[in-house]
């Protein structure tokens, strides 16, 4: 307890070897935080970094043993501060850990190191026709952040999450122990799935240091449909309508008129809409299919364009694949273009798709309540909810925050579809979510890390 | 604590009402098992039948207060023994918590009490054109029966099982706290999740009275095609190919020979199949397909029939309608006609999909090893395995069970697929698997029911 860094430094060194032990100024800005925009960076006393399972099986003891706080870390592209260190911790970083140890094209199968990015993941997996279907948006994240987090993205309309992908874990306790949990099995009903409890869970439970994926064939054809709507209501009303017709969209995305105004100015992105249209246009919904066969995706595009229209769309086009890919990556950027235009934090509230309409109406409400702006778009399909928040002013801007979670929750929803709370947005969580729950998640965390050691500031005080 | 039943019984009729507590002769044979082979039923003191969830919380806290055991049941069709009371303990039988509480058509979703029962579900969604689509093969069985233990069956294949599709429930602990997880929303990161702890779970964590259930369109159309393979191995074989073609098959089903014909007997079919193909025939795959189109069903019939032949089946045949449906039906009566033959235990191991046929050959050498008989059938697509074993002889039939258990372990497989441990896998589990992962599953059970009320035999001694 209480050692320094030089003290923590010789501890790792003798296990990761000198040179993957960073201190000082070594340790760099960016271990310091994440991409959360609610959460202040933290430096850590060093940052160690394992080369194998039984390394981090070894320091985890150690630091156990010592009380030293661990924060594990994959690419740092978190949203909620869930890899911000403790000032008296270290940063487990999986930088090195970054094998794709096995494709097996017989179980349709990946495993990996909590270190592989996901471009290098697909990077592998498409020639093989392959593919892990989660694309949570930022292709450098890693695997172990994304299953930490139970990451989401756009496809999961059709795909669903990390959480539904991930078949097993192998993880370390903060005793040393390594647990082999699941495997490249697709449903098991043999003890507690600790997998499932272990992915979500934000570091705050074991060190994840190899997963096994599922993989799907890849679909060899994709369209993307965009309709601008006159209202954001007419949207969200069209989603289940969608959703019922049975064309299962591999996207369905909601983007407000000035979230889409600056994503495709900032990609420089014309998309041919009439300035009549743009001028009406509210609110747009994008619809992506994909198909095995070119003639059904054909006959479907049509379908869901037909629909559309019957929905009340003020035109619908079927995008050309540069332009269509363009809107998704811009989409994708959303998050970036809202922090360059200076949001002071983001959300991602998620509430049960068809209350979409009336969590805008209170999220209108409450921006209007606080002289606040608020502007996003979504995963329509999913209810899933992403807003940047302009409000400089912290405790104005905490209210805020308080009234979009008071008001997902209440429509049945929860404050995170996918970033995590993180350190973010931990207090929200301790303060809307009921303390029977909270007070068993806490019993839980005992259960795995008796002297709370792992990322104790991510989701408990 | 030692209170008898007249004691229980008088403290439970201030709960539920004197009606809904039964006693003595009036428990009856069919609340002391399900329909494990393996396990030996019990009485209870006494059968309390609650109506609500205020019920559930009040009752649970007075057994916990004087630490009588509560075993849940719904409708008692587990294949685990994991419904079988304590003999100084309840069983809390969900029959009158038997409510479809809403069909959300805009959200598709279902939320049902634990009692309500399969077929009484689908035909409540068949008209408005949803589905839930886990299908265990005893349409009797009821919802929080199939939570509890992970039910999946032939489709999950193409949906997943159980877990994939409880997207939150209602819980009761021991304490008596209603805890309320997920709901609503189809992806959710704030904090552990809990819903898929409990689920799964065998009644050990706490009580279920109400589960939020996805729902799906109906497909329109489906087919069925059977294809005679001279070996298990070219089944099996074939099974990787089937996936990975797209086609997405709703049912990847095999069929051992001795299987077949005692199951097409029981139900008196004839499939037609000349007698020349059917002595040559060791085993069947029997391939379901579903589309929303027609035409693109019958597309994808042939295909796979082309695919199913270069794969070397003996020959395809697309069965009409009713025969389909009688050989699903047999497919799906096999438990009852294996016990009718008189099978002395039956299992359902699960392996990675590819390790099928290693996992075969291991069963007939541990048949004959043993000289046991053991026969099959399984959901192939999802590499869960079936058997009956017959064997008489009780510590034999240990033997073979835990040399069957063991085989599929080291082929990275689990104990059970889909039926869960109960009573009578139970020590099969304690004593093959990791001792770490055991401890750490029994520090969670504590965290949910510190004085072990919940279905104490269950899972853990």
């Amino acid at each position: 307890m209480g050692l320094d860094a030089a003290e923590v430094s010789q501890l790792f060194a003798e296990v990761v070897g000198a040179g993957n032990v960073l201190v000082g100024d070594a340790v760099g800005d960016d271990y310091s935080h994440d991409e959360a925009l609610g959460a202040a960076p933290q430096v850590p006393l060093a940052v160690v970094r394992p080369g194998s399972t039984e390394e981090v099986a070894t320091l985890l003891r150690l630091a156990d043993e010592r009380r030293i706080p661990v924060t594990a870390r994959g690419a740092g592209t978190g949203m909620s501060g869930a890899c911000i260190p403790e000032p008296d911790g270290i940063v487990v970083s999986f930088e090195r850990m970054n094998r794709i140890v096995e494709i097996d094209e017989q179980n349709f199968v990946a495993v990996v190191e909590p270190g592989v990015q996901l471009d290098q993941l697909d990077a592998a997996l498409a020639p093989l026709g392959l593919v892990y279907p989660v694309f949570p948006g930022e292709y450098s994240a890693s695997l172990g952040g994304n299953v930490s987090t139970n990451a989401g993205g756009m496809r999961a309309v059709k795909y669903g999450v990390t959480r539904q992908h991930v078949l097993g874990v192998e993880a370390v306790l903060p005793s040393g122990e390594v647990l082999t949990c699941g495997g490249k099995i697709v449903k098991v009903s043999t003890g507690y799935d600790l997998t499932q409890l272990i992915v979500g869970s934000e570091g705050t439970l074991a060190l994840v240091t190899q997963a096994t994926l599922r993989l799907y064939p890849r679909a060899g054809h994709a369209s993307t449909l965009l309709a601008p709507f006159a209202t954001v209501d007419e949207v969200t009303a069209a989603v289940p309508r969608i959703v019922g017709s049975g064309v299962g969209p591999l996207i369905l995305e909601y983007i407000d008129m000035l979230t889409m105004a600056a994503a495709t100015a900032h990609v420089g992105l014309d998309l041919g809409i009439p300035s009549s249209i743009q001028e009406s246009a509210l609110a747009y919904l994008v619809v992506a299919l994909e198909s095995t066969h070119a003639d059904r995706l054909e006959q479907d595009t049509e379908a869901t364009a037909t629909l559309l229209s019957s929905l009340g769309a003020l035109d619908v086009y079927v995008l050309p694949d540069g332009a269509a890919a363009q809107l998704i990556d811009a989409r994708e950027k959303a998050f970036w273009v809202a922090k360059a235009n200076g949001a002071d934090d983001i959300i991602d509230v998620v509430v049960p798709r068809a209350s979409v309409p009336a969590f805008m109406a209170r999220v209108a409400e409450i921006a209007n309540e606080h002289s606040s702006w608020i502007a996003g778009c979504g995963h329509a399909g999913d209810g899933n909810v992403h807003m940047a928040v302009f409000q400089p002013d912290p405790s104005v801007r905490s209210r805020v925050l308080h009234g979009l979670f008071t008001a997902g929750i209440d429509l049945g929803g929860a404050i995170s579809g996918e970033h995590g709370l993180g350190r973010s947005k931990k207090r929200y969580f301790l303060d809307l979510e009921d303390p029977a729950k909270i007070a068993l998640m806490r019993r839980i965390k005992v259960a795995f890390d008796p002297h709370s050691i792992l990322n104790p500031g991510t989701l408990f005080d």
